[in-house]
């Protein structure tokens, strides 16, 4: 792994598995890489966590770390540390279920008195390549629309009911619509600044309403991602028709994007075939977006809903030099 | 710091504030250093630790590794991360009063398998001067004897009562014995062998029935400190009248040690002025356990029952290096 190259200046934005799966690529590419992640779970040890202490929920945070740490003995030692969860026993501990990363960026954040300070700390035990960043100091909550039947012998029009927080938006059904809550929380200036300075923006894969959408929802991220000069980059879920998604197509993923953020303008698309339905329609709603669809196998051999490392960097790699070859590049 | 000397081959064993202090001074001497920790601790983040998860009680082990953390910005950063304890604003949360050291150890415990291979990681994150070891892999329990008035308006002769755990024998009045459960513990190998290869031991200062003397009643390492051809040094406490110890001077404390293990010979004793009463029957109860009592001012300026590291780094080396004025060594 020392011989990764400097290579271009990336910001990875997402949470959860599917930002992992972007930086573990992303990290055999280049060294200056930035994570953007949202902090808006409100389910599981992150859950318990912000309620119990009031802070920014650390697990999509932790993962982004452990995704990044240094290919080494001591990197991969402290790695399955922030990994670890306490399972007692009995299962009557208190600390069960809780990641020992978790607690350890909420022990850093409140010893030094701040989130970022903390991950800076948390990413030098692991010899990270690269800074994990939150899209925000303040903790968010996501709130999303789902439709549901009318109840009822004779049915009705379906309603638009309200959906709180992204534990319960993740398997409430088709999301209509997600909006954060406080809805004008300002963004991480790190990560503003990040994204300002970027060669390339790296957006998806993740949860799409619960992880990525944020990105575009929040409103100094989003003018930040419309602003920068930066070459963007959207990167496919490889499982499209999720509880969140529930029979949503390639194609419409991409409208959901085109809908929530309009001005927001896309360079190049990464999509393994076996996941875009119709790739004509796929292709001409990338196009509508400013975007190059690069078809390609990234899906996992052997686990088919996940990205395999080397061919989602053989992806990117492929990507970035385009528009080298372009002429591009600030 | 980094002109600490290479220094005598030390091993201090007792538990928790006592130790600490001891290693907070020894560390100015030597980098030569092995702790030999207490693992009865049954009270706080510790107890509820070895009751949930069955582990050895890291509290003191956390101690004694702070204790000896590197003096950098680093080393200085992850003690004060170990020391943290979690305080939730509601209080409800099960992490509550947990120190995240106790919880770290635990983890590297489990993750590598072995406590000695997680106190070692534990020991390379603080960057710290000489090594942390159990007295035992077996988590121990203290039980001990009390003296209480028999009730009734008349009285009668003190009974006779066995109290079991070192949080209920810390604070049950005064202590007449002590016995470790499982009496025939096997003791940590390691620090058997640190033992027999030392040019100094190191005992005390600490709680005298439930920190120091545990070390002379698990048989294996009563053993260890009789056979070692290591000079031995104890230090006495600078509170002699405590729960444990009510009445007791500074020479009953001697005894206490020389009833427990009469073959254990001791070479020096160092002790302030102000916490001895009679210095000639002190000197005379030491005489018989072999050793030359130096008395010197060891005590804190601010707070009267805290060793000062520095005048007690001075203590021990005039200890040391009177042992090599004699022509001895090994």
């Amino acid at each position: 792994m020392g011989g990764v190259p400097k290579g271009p200046t990336v910001v990875a934005l997402g949470g959860g598995h599917g930002l992992s799966a972007s930086l573990a690529a992303l990290r055999l590419l280049t060294t200056e890489l930035t994570a953007v992640v949202t902090v808006a779970d409100d389910g599981g040890s992150s859950g318990r966590l912000r309620e119990d202490f009031g802070v920014v929920p650390p697990g999509d945070l932790r993962m982004a770390l452990a995704a990044l740490c240094d290919d080494t003995d001591w990197g991969r030692t402290w790695r399955d540390v922030m990994q670890h969860r306490f399972h007692s026993p009995a299962g009557r501990s208190g600390l069960d279920n809780h990641a020992m990363g978790n607690l350890l960026i909420v022990t850093l954040a409140e010893l030094l008195g701040d989130i970022v300070a903390g991950l800076r700390w948390a990413g030098a035990l692991l010899g990270a390549r690269g800074q994990v960043l939150p899209m925000s100091r303040v903790p968010l909550m996501i709130e999303g629309d789902v439709l549901v039947e009318s109840s009822g012998v004779h049915g009705g029009p379906p309603r638009r009911e309200t959906i709180r927080g992204q534990a319960a938006c993740a398997v409430a059904g088709r999301l209509e619509e997600v909006r954060l809550v406080p809805a004008d929380a300002p963004a991480c200036p790190e990560a503003l600044s990040a994204i300002e300075y970027a060669d390339w923006i790296v957006l998806g894969p993740g949860s799409w309403y619960t992880s990525v959408l944020p990105h575009l929802t929040l409103p100094e991220t989003r003018q930040a991602l419309c602003d920068t000069p930066a070459r963007r980059c959207l990167t496919m879920n490889l499982a499209v028709d999720t509880r969140e998604t529930t029979g949503m197509s390639a194609a419409d993923h991409l409208r959901v994007i085109q809908r929530a953020a309009p001005e927001f303008r896309v360079d190049a698309v990464i999509a393994d075939d076996s996941s875009v339905g119709d790739p004509g329609e796929f292709e001409q709603v990338a196009g509508e977006l400013g975007a190059e669809v690069f078809f390609g196998r990234v899906r996992s051999s052997g686990q088919r809903s996940v990205h395999d490392p080397l061919r989602l960097a053989g992806a990117y790699h492929e990507v970035f030099a385009s528009a080298g070859a372009a002429g591009g590049g600030r």
